[in-house]
């Protein structure tokens, strides 16, 4: 279910001035209890708890029901059992209420009468205008309003320091377990909210409130399946626009774990693939495992920015300054040598004898590392090399003066820094210093805030797109007047193709041997002839097509043979006629085309094609409207980039042209809904053109 | 330069009975007083401080000098400035002593004069027949015999649990560093050796003598440069043999990198693509990261074997499950759906109502994990299940029950187990329970684990390869024929190619048009004609190609053409003749072919050919000798699977004939010693047969 913008927003919900508990327990072990003990930590306004018998809960009198509180609060907690939630979610409306977080289980998860249960959860919401966090969740936490309104943490353990960073997990447990994770790492999490089963407000809901937020700087999210791609769009945008990283963990990728994700989450889940194409086309960063979500968050977090990819690798071993040099590569960075000059001022400042090296990776030797003065000079140095734009550097988890410079150099300096350290500390948690705790997850986690501060402009909005109703209407035409077939003829597919400017083979229909050697003549050159029927999908297997066919008495003949090939191959194919097509060249052979995701919508996809096409199933996506330049960086993503820069690769004009088709294909994709599947294979390349040499559209009638 | 293996065995120097240290100080703070501390810890036997004036070194009384030793210890450990070194290990020798661990910096990697110091120190090793560690290094540990010959850890640090883990790092800071992380990942290390600068013994020497240890169980190394390749892939024979796996991180894989280990040792760095795939060939496990490195010892130290890749995913967080579903599918694992009455016993054992999933992954709910007793009982029937091989299973590092069981699981079972925990706890480590805080990096470890439970037989030896005699007179008669030119024509290549049994396309050379038409006839249908000349590299630009001619008269005339045209464009090249060609089909064109690595030598190397080749720059690599199984498992890795499972892949036969191709490619190399790279482009594919329709042989003349 989608929400609309016409929605009470989630104030109220998430930053409430008031709140009620219903469910609140004396019984700290069950979650009615360990809940209310959370929300009384730190809460500044009234926390009322609401029980049937109890006076008295946890120190605060109780009140009978919902009913029965002084003032309607802003947010209720409900943790009852599953049958008596709706009647308290509606009766938390009927008392003005502005939200509910429901932690209860046992709803959509469950099967069909859980479902149902929802259905009539989320129906109270649409109805009343109450907001909805859940059902099946661990609740939410709001640091900087002291609200813990979540089951994530017990009271005993304590809070978090509350920062930037955002996280937003539809899985409550699995939300539970990152924050445990994230807190060791050292991540400031001012907000946590879990989703749940998403009766009403969805992951992408809360992340598009949170943008906006000023205390929200880094937004990470957990998902499973995404119920609004439109606000998740939107909200993309928006944090690109204010600056602020937003990075997402997907579950469900494969076969095995998609099963599981629809066992327990009750929703279909779409194509990762398809996610992680949007993700790039938007900006957001997909993270590829769960310490990587964490990593960038740490990295993100003091809000810094790189002004170029290039890096100081700082070390006491020089094997550890390989490894972080490999790696710097492997993330996009560069580990310039640095000028003579700076390195005879580092130099000065080492021990002597010196055996280490003041190029980059700068190889201090473990003798500069026991002299603190020395190591502390050499570290501030390097922070300030007017050659590098980061800084990593390599210690051990022991207390002591060589991590007090860290410390000092890390406050001193506004570029990125990034430690790798044996293991996290608390010195440099407490004084915000993002740490790794191995070479790689260091430099991935600098290259993708470097590549992060490079980012190009916004992409265009999907909200601006104007389709063209002249050419909507001739297409139509042409569709109508196949139905009630759902797979247009060749020729008529291309038709609709040259009608959004794809360039097609020039090409004619006819239905005689005469009229095919004057189309013939037109078109020019050697041709191709193809019989036109609904019934031969398979052209070449019912002989029903001949190539390169050169003047009159080729045409003549081939035209006569090939009609009697099929009559003999394949007597039940009405034909329609016979196209009679120019031969084009081909250096390369792309495949593109649309296909449809369910969450997603349509999706342009353009990928190497020709006699490899089995072979190599790597493909671009991207989601319609983009641009020009958009296509062309996706195409640029292709084989590792060997499809623009390969020496056979695609020249400028060609790129330019291929870009513009896949510009084209997204616009017909996005005004004709009608559109289910297009499949241009082969789109041929070569000498600086680009053509469709054949084409299949599959469409629904109305 | 190569250890043989008749020098003396490594034994006195890495498992004495006594030691001496030259240069012991009682300065603790430094590293000779660092070192000696160590070196009093554990050691059962005689530690001998040797110091020109202090008369007792640490409570020890010291000797002056080496000769003044009242016995010849078996090990000296090295600590006084480089310019000295020489000399004490001379002493050394001298006295009998077997070994020397020189910990002392300022050799080879300081620049051309420490480089000469070194060769000095190797040539007393050689001479002598005393065995050395380092120079430049930070010694070694060996756990089980108490020598603490390091100064990795200081003396008021813990002593590692010694365990079956050995850890041999050419770089001493970053061994230490690791050993650090090693030690609270709970690696159970009883060998750390770094090797340093390796004036004598090398990495893979010492890997070779540790894989024989009966203690020792698995071997993890890090290198920057391989020094000995013959012995790394003897040592890696080995080990499959014993079953005993072995993991390695190789740093300086990009050229930054490159550049830094270079500099800090003095050492030529060869191809890491290289290094892979030798490693792939003979199933050492390449580690991509050092975090991987520490994974893998932690899955194999236990000395489980998988039967099977089945594994079930048990957690009590339902986006948990999903995830490690995931990552298991990434992994190479499966998560089989359990039978539906192992689904009703585990039914039976959750609380009512159970909102979890008993499928697979099994949810378990934060509910059962509260109640000990169930949560237990799923726990141990899920570690018993017919259907599976392995278990992961997720939990918070909090002490508790649920840990309680977690550990007597693990000890009641012998199936491989990957504990994923918010961190490492004591608890676990304890117990030795592998514990992981990524779900990728458990169930790569899984993985990694899988596919070494299931490897194939040794490869071939090496060693075992017996020349051809033969073959190899008449390939370097043909070669001998073409001097003083180093790249051999075409035609004279593919002689030398047929000899070794490899298809090439029909042909024969001529020297003039009548004698072009009867070869052409002789070699049937269409022919190609190409001009032979030493000054022709690229045929085409020279118009020195016709294809397809067909009948006498397009023979004698395109070559009549043929041989205009190149006199016209290319009057300085001589022609040595006319290849009279068979055309040759092509569904798909492979390139092959032969190149030698500073390191590995020969290496065979097959890819994607044609238009496409500079596209998809991605290549089988194998070091020669290897057999036809071992060549068609190399193809099998190419583009992802897909050369051999794509619709348009190689078929059994055509498979089975590249895989033919190749192991001749590398009998050659390894005969022909002469040879010094080899491009057949393109290897033609099309309906069962492979036939080389071109190759350039580049030789060396004596």
């Amino acid at each position: 279910m989608t929400m609309t913008e016409s929605r009470p927003a989630l104030d109220r919900l998430l930053s409430p001035r008031s709140i009620a508990m219903v469910g609140a327990s004396n019984a700290r072990t069950r979650i009615g209890g360990s809940v209310f003990a959370n929300l009384l930590r730190a809460f500044p306004g009234e926390v009322h708890p609401i029980h049937p018998k109890d006076e008295v809960v946890q120190g605060r009198p109780a009140f009978r029901s919902v009913a029965h509180l002084p003032e309607p609060v802003d947010m209720a907690v409900v943790a009852v059992p599953a049958a008596a939630v709706v009647d308290v979610v509606a009766e938390c409306a009927a008392r003005g209420i502005g939200g509910a977080t429901v932690i209860t289980s046992g709803f959509a998860e469950t099967g069909a009468e859980g479902r149902e249960l929802q259905d009539r959860l989320t129906e109270v919401a649409r109805t009343t205008g109450i907001r909805l966090i859940g059902p099946n969740c661990i609740g939410y936490m709001n640091a900087h309003d002291g609200v813990m309104a979540n089951f994530m943490l017990t009271a005993d353990e304590p809070l978090p320091i509350a920062g930037p960073v955002a996280l937003v997990s539809q899985s409550g447990g699995f939300g539970s377990y990152i924050t445990h994770k994230a807190i060791l790492a050292g991540l400031r999490l001012g907000w946590f909210v879990s989703t749940g089963n998403e009766a009403d407000v969805n992951v992408a809901g809360v992340l598009r409130h949170l943008v906006e937020r000023p205390e929200v700087g880094v937004l990470l999210s957990f998902i499973e399946t995404l119920r609004d791609p439109e606000v998740f769009i939107a909200t993309a945008r928006r944090a690109a626009e204010l600056d602020k990283p937003m990075v997402l963990l997907k579950a469900g990728r494969s076969e095995e774990a998609a099963r599981a994700a629809m066992s327990h989450t009750a929703s279909i889940v779409g194509s990762a693939t398809v996610l992680d194409a949007v993700c790039r086309q938007y900006g957001v960063i997909v993270a590829q495992t769960m310490e990587e979500l964490l990593d960038l968050g740490t990295i993100f977090q003091d809000g810094r920015r790189a002004r170029g990819p290039r890096t100081i690798v700082m070390t006491a071993s020089g094997g550890a300054g390989v490894l972080l040099a490999d790696e710097a590569r492997h993330a996009g960075l560069s580990v310039p040598v640095l000028p003579e000059e700076e390195q005879r001022d580092l130099a000065a400042k080492m021990p002597v004898p010196f055996y280490g090296s003041t190029g980059n990776p700068v190889d201090t030797t473990a003798q500069t590392t026991a002299m603190p003065g020395a190591y502390r000079q050499v570290l501030m140095s390097v922070a300030g090399s007017p050659s590098a734009d980061m800084l990593a550097a390599v210690t051990w988890a022991t207390p002591g003066p060589a991590n007090d410079a860290i410390v000092e150099m890390y406050q001193t300096t506004d570029r990125p820094v990034a430690i790798l350290s044996t293991a996290w500390t608390e010195q440099f948690q407490a004084a915000g210093v993002p740490t790794y705790t191995d070479p790689r997850r260091a430099m991935a986690a600098l290259g993708a805030l470097a590549a992060y501060s490079a980012r190009g402009p916004l992409p265009p909005d999907p909200a601006a797109f104007v389709p063209d109703a002249a050419r909507v209407r001739e297409a139509r035409e042409l569709i109508a007047a196949a139905a009630p077939q759902t797979v247009l003829l060749e020729s008529t597919g291309k038709r609709v193709l040259a009608r959004y400017g794809i360039p097609v083979t020039r090409e004619e229909l006819v239905h005689d041997a005469e009229a095919a050697v004057e189309a013939a003549a037109r078109v020019g050159g050697p041709v191709a002839l193809k019989v036109m029927s609904y019934r031969l999908p398979h052209k070449s297997d019912a002989g029903a097509i001949r190539l390169g066919l050169a003047g009159a008495e080729e045409v003549r003949a081939g035209y006569r043979d090939m009609l009697a090939e099929v009559a003999a191959r394949a007597p039940e194919a009405v034909v329609e006629g016979v196209l009679v097509q120019q031969m084009v060249p081909a250096r390369l052979e792309l495949t593109c085309g649309v296909q449809r995701d369910p969450v997603f919508g349509p999706m342009v996809a353009v990928g190497l094609g020709g006699v490899l096409v089995e072979v190599l199933a790597e493909a671009a996506l991207l989601r319609p409207p983009f641009d020009a330049a958009t296509a062309e960086k996706a195409l640029g993503g292709l084989l590792g980039g060997r499809l623009l820069h390969g020496r056979r690769g695609l020249s400028e004009p060609e790129r330019r042209a291929v870009a513009e088709i896949m510009v084209r294909l997204g616009e017909l994709a996005l005004e004709l809904d009608e559109v289910a599947e297009i499949d241009v294979n082969p789109l041929r390349v070569a000498d600086g053109r680009v053509c469709a040499a054949d084409a299949l559209i599959v469409v629904r009638h109305g």
